[in-house]
């Protein structure tokens, strides 16, 4: 029997795709990878069980197993490999809370909103938030090790993860963690399947910590003559707090986002600022007045404040809609470089050298209060110079990272597009640790090959 | 020339100890390993360039490697083994706390209390708190992903650990991540050293992150008739806060210290809890009003609140001195047994049975908050029908721990005391998974073996 025809008898009607027009949106995330290639199969599983299948017939004919969650990836860890299948989860995605111990028991294909919902109907919080978060999966964020924009305060997906079920690459089906708050028996595991894209195995099922709601927040929205000030701003708060958000827009994803969805920002600001505190009673109004401080010390030009939970929220959505505003606009290189945030003003700086010196625009967004900035690089598809100096900026500001003693990625995962640039940062005796450890997992390299690797 | 003359003549004097009247000291952590062996020799590298010198020549011998911290691990992960070498990190304590960044820079033979105190001098605070914090080491703690008393609001060891020096099986030297918040560029490899037990690598420096110097605290002390009705009241604060601490003492550990050191407890209560608070303002009392109720809600004989920073301080060292009041009447087999939250009352019922089973006093306290408990097994070690209790009794609060879905060890490490109910915990599967890991980075097993496998 020929490779695919096994797969579809060995799994029920429905499930394995082999349509070319069925699988084509399967083919890529939202990197837009050009080398996507064409899968043999898309499996879209309805439990554990049926992932195991289909590893083990990938494992038997050592054919490429890409995992898949929403496919709102940015670094291609989800793009598809020639000749290979592609496992969806988009099915898996039911959602349990355990009240008693504050536990989320998802499915992978889970999106991250539909955990905070569920959370939310007995007053607890699943902190992490990706920008993407109303349309991610919680097995993408694991993939990723995703942060988001709480994050300064309340850490990223990896502090969140209390237990996982994953299906290696023999296709054994293991459960790592459990709900337990603290449990050091054996190797830290589920910490390393955490972030590691889809190349050590397929998460199924996951056990997520939830903590009591999150309380009133105040927003914080100033606005700076240019970045550099804004990024001194930054370097200032996180010396005496830790906001509950500290995010920063330049003035041209500023512009951009008011052409895309007017909110009433200042056109005019170099930089802007938003911050909040979600400190309990009095205390927000004296974290709030601590990064006013900052930011005017700064040479803030304005400074607004609100306790409305809705006109805040108008601010933090104008901050997550940087990214399709500036996508509408045309072809783009996404970046999610980072630094330690006192080099944060030099990381900025030198993002706006490489747009100078590339003749190219790069608006830019940045989880600020850790460090973590996302330079937009925007190009037009249609002229192949263009697209050329769009590349050579992307590659440059992720040399300037490592430079400056930071990281290529910190939220997004090397994918397919960073690749090339992780030696630079990790060096070879680091590099050949990752591939030792790959190489245990997955001997056969079948698992999402190319990713990382 | 032999292989001890070799390693004398590649280490600077004073460096590598043979006299074996000096190594005793070496030879064992708290556990007291009566199975300890005797060491060729004792290493005490001053820099990590020494380490690598004793472990290339370790690895062309290969003899066993046991790095040590400070020597007060309870599971027997720094057992000498017999022919091998003892890696002491002693003289490795430098500690310089980047202030810009929040970040400390240790040698991993700093103790916790060092850390802790260095990152005072800046108004910065090193969270993780062991009971053992002023005489144990961060590199021990990095071994067994130590937890503490404020980690129920706070998180473990892994949460502040942003990057590691770390000398691998061959020599080579490493360094993991870096000071940077967010960084998932590779393998999330810094977490998988986290938790180790010394059977990966040897960490020679830390990058811990540092948070805000923590607020003011109130304390609360409830008495209850017994732990069963302790033990809902913890269940009961966990489902709506997240106090700073929340700690639990039986009678028979109240009394012990007393016994030890008067501090005015309350001998007659059948079980104590110390809670904290240290939400900021008027929060700080609404806390401590939620927590009394609950306390109160399940029984509690009496209440007490101090805001006095010194008066609280007192409870906590009285919690503290549990484990050597209890050490100082004899010896001991100390558990570190834990569950998921709500099971708590069910596993201190479980070693309530198992204390009269088998006919063996066991003081119990916990970090009930977290679901973390530490049954105290008292022996008579001149008594070999009492030894022989105490070990069953051991091994059977092992076995209800895995039975009621929880853990072999929370906070202190499988060791190698532990070991042999690690499989019963994780399974033939989960097992696999840790020896291809550790074959991977230590194919010649030289690394602390016994230990963990």
């Amino acid at each position: 029997m020929d490779p695919l025809a096994e797969l579809l008898a060995e799994l029920p009607d429905g499930v394995v795709l082999t349509d070319p027009d069925g699988m084509e949106k399967y083919r890529r995330d939202w990197s837009h990878d050009a080398a996507a290639g064409h899968p043999l199969a898309v499996v879209r599983p309805e439990n554990a069980e049926q992932v195991q299948v289909a590893v083990r017939w990938a494992a038997r004919h050592r054919l490429p197993v890409v995992p898949r969650g929403a496919g709102s990836g940015l670094s291609g860890g989800a793009t598809a490999v020639e000749g290979g299948i592609v496992v969806s989860m988009e099915r898996m995605r039911a959602i349990e809370i355990d009240v008693a111990c504050r536990v989320a028991v998802a499915g992978s294909g889970a999106f991250n909103a539909e955990v905070k919902a569920a959370a939310a109907e007995h007053g607890l919080w699943y902190p992490p938030d990706p920008s993407s978060y109303e349309i991610c999966s919680i097995g993408g964020n694991i993939a990723t090790n995703a942060g988001g924009l709480c994050c300064v305060k309340y850490g990223v997906t990896t502090d969140y993860v209390l237990g996982m079920d994953v299906v290696l690459a023999d296709g054994t089906l293991v459960q790592l963690g459990g709900p337990r708050v603290k449990d050091v028996a054996g190797l830290s595991l589920l910490k390393l399947f955490v972030g590691s894209e889809g190349t050590l195995g397929i998460v199924t099922r996951v056990l997520l910590r939830l903590v009591p709601a999150q309380g009133a927040r105040s927003t914080l929205v100033a606005t700076f003559s240019g970045v550099p000030a804004a990024a001194e701003a930054v370097v200032s708060v996180g010396r005496t707090l830790r906001p509950s958000m500290l995010e920063l827009m330049d003035q041209a994803s500023v512009n951009a986002v008011e052409d895309y969805r007017p909110m009433g920002l200042d056109r005019a600001a170099g930089a802007l600022l938003v911050a909040q505190s979600d400190a309990p009673g009095a205390a927000r109004g004296e974290e709030v007045d601590v990064i006013e401080t900052a930011c005017r010390a700064a040479g803030a030009t304005g400074v607004f404040v609100t306790d409305d939970a809705d006109e805040g929220e108008m601010f933090v959505e104008a901050r997550r809609a940087a990214f399709p505003a500036i996508e509408a606009r045309g072809a783009l290189l996404l970046e999610d470089v980072g630094a330690p945030v006192p080099v944060l003003p030099d990381l900025l700086a030198a993002v706006a050298a490489i747009a100078e010196e590339h003749g190219v625009e790069i608006p830019t967004v940045a989880h600020a209060g850790d460090g973590n900035t996302h330079p937009i690089i925007v190009y037009d598809p249609a002229d192949p110079d263009s697209e050329r100096r769009a590349r050579a900026a992307f590659d440059a500001i992720l040399a300037a990272a490592v430079r400056l003693g930071g990281t290529i990625t910190g939220e997004h995962g090397v994918g397919r597009t960073k690749k090339a640039a992780l030696p630079d940062q990790l060096g070879p005796d680091v590099m050949e640790l990752n591939r030792r450890i790959k190489a245990a997992l997955d001997p056969d390299g079948i698992l999402n090959p190319g990713a990382i690797f």
